[in-house]
């Protein structure tokens, strides 16, 4: 069992701002690649080549470094495989407290991924005033939700990535399991990753997408691919599992928008993410 | 008074994807332009493009022209000035039912903006069993609410924009004038063009990002520069007035994560948006 931070590393190929990926399997949604894990591998491939790179430098590398993802958004243009591909960073600017960049990765020549990348410095622990933190979503403690399994029960195909993301629904988001969503249009859980590596910044790219589509809880059943999707990230999550909450914002017709939501085991929301998704019916 | 419409108007240079741009002052906060006009601006020169482009073609062409902006997600890289710039277009995939697109604006060779851009057809009208939408913030009428002026009363600068969308805050959004701010950290109001020409979908864009920070109803009176603002626009407006309110996610040590929903006249909501801004205490 891989971690994150290794099955999200990149090498330089010597060519500035390139750098070759192994997308690994166990990181699949059925037979394609998780959407927030090539998040991570993109986010962690810009932070990397920022700190290999020789680029273009207007002080910023005096101070902190800027490996906190402050702000993604994936444009998902084709679902990419397990295996080989190629990431390309631009570096747009590189500011005192933030640097901005692009990222690709193409498989095949083809372009599958691109994201528009906010980096920031850890933040400064420690409240100021007039902070505003969403209280955290209640939940049964972690070791009362029941895992997910790697099977689905409708025979649609493995999910992988439940082994390496150990996944928890609340009881009362399980309904649509069974045919009975609650209708509210919202599910609620837990994340741990299997190997138990704490959470970084980066790797809240991936728990930012974990959760089922939130329209399974309004009885759609149907998968709904991630058009774009957007995630912020507050803060270093403390170790130990994450509390989840996913809902849909709107639904009209073809299209979906959700939201998630995150916090860590000191009830900090570190992350917040919405997406825009096709809906099948 | 320029309508929009036309301020947002670039104009081919003969060079597929490179189009010119002249920065309408009338579009400033302050001295600088309006993030949410140069997100327009850059969403309506990308639909042009396609237009008149001559790209590869996979057979949407065929099909339903693509010219709302599903999703756009803007980094801010430099605050540029009213005046000439270049913008260039970059179409990453055409498909049947949406076409990615990336587009910059440069400034004395310097980039500005770099937007990601879904766009996808006009959807069909009409409900869908399942379709979830978040009733209307609830406001005065528009003719009983106040507009808002040019002048700050601060003195730190006119908001020219101010003469081109005639926006109207609620009263009970007006305390941060008078020092009395209600601490929940929202605000909420009118926007409606002062030509009254009707609310495009490439117009939600500008709507999206113009009610005053919503720190400012937490009596954190700084500017916020948005670093990256991602709009969703859903539907075609509904001519008239958009209802609007904007919140604070979080807000923690020099960040903030602000949330905006936009309504039509019919009660329908049509878009969205998040954005990752600075806290200047």
């Amino acid at each position: 069992m891989a971690e994150l931070a290794k099955a999200t590393t990149t090498e330089p190929t010597g060519e500035p701002g390139r750098r070759t990926a192994l997308l690994d399997e166990q990181w699949c949604i059925g037979p394609k690649m998780h959407g927030g894990y090539l998040l991570a591998l993109l986010a962690q491939a810009a932070v990397d080549e920022l700190a290999d790179g020789t680029g273009p430098d207007d002080g910023s590398r005096a101070g902190a470094a800027h490996d906190v993802p402050e702000a993604v958004t994936g444009t998902f243009l084709r679902a990419p495989d397990p295996g080989p591909a190629v990431v390309t960073v631009d570096v747009l600017r590189r500011g005192r407290g933030a640097t901005q960049v692009r990222a690709r990765l193409d498989q095949d020549d083809r372009p599958c991924v691109e994201i528009a990348l906010v980096l920031g410095a850890v933040p400064a622990p420690g409240p100021h005033e007039g902070d505003i933190s969403p209280a955290p979503v209640a939940l049964p403690p972690f070791e009362r939700c029941e895992r997910r399994p790697v099977d689905t029960p409708d025979g649609r195909g493995g999910l992988p990535l439940m082994e390496v993301v150990d996944t928890r629904l609340a009881p009362d988001s399980l309904g649509f399991l069974s045919g009975r969503p609650t209708g509210e249009g919202r599910l609620s859980g837990w994340a741990e990753l299997d190997t138990r590596e704490p959470w970084s910044p980066v790797g809240l790219l991936v728990a930012l997408d974990v959760l089922p589509p939130a329209s399974f809880d309004l009885g759609l059943t149907g998968w709904s691919p991630t058009m774009s999707l957007t995630a912020h990230v507050h803060a270093v999550p403390a170790p130990g599992p994450l509390r989840l909450t996913q809902w849909v914002d709107h639904l009209a017709g073809e299209r979906m928008h959700e939201s998630c939501r995150v916090w860590d085991t000191d009830g900090r929301m570190v992350g917040q993410a919405t997406q825009l998704a096709a809906v099948r019916r």
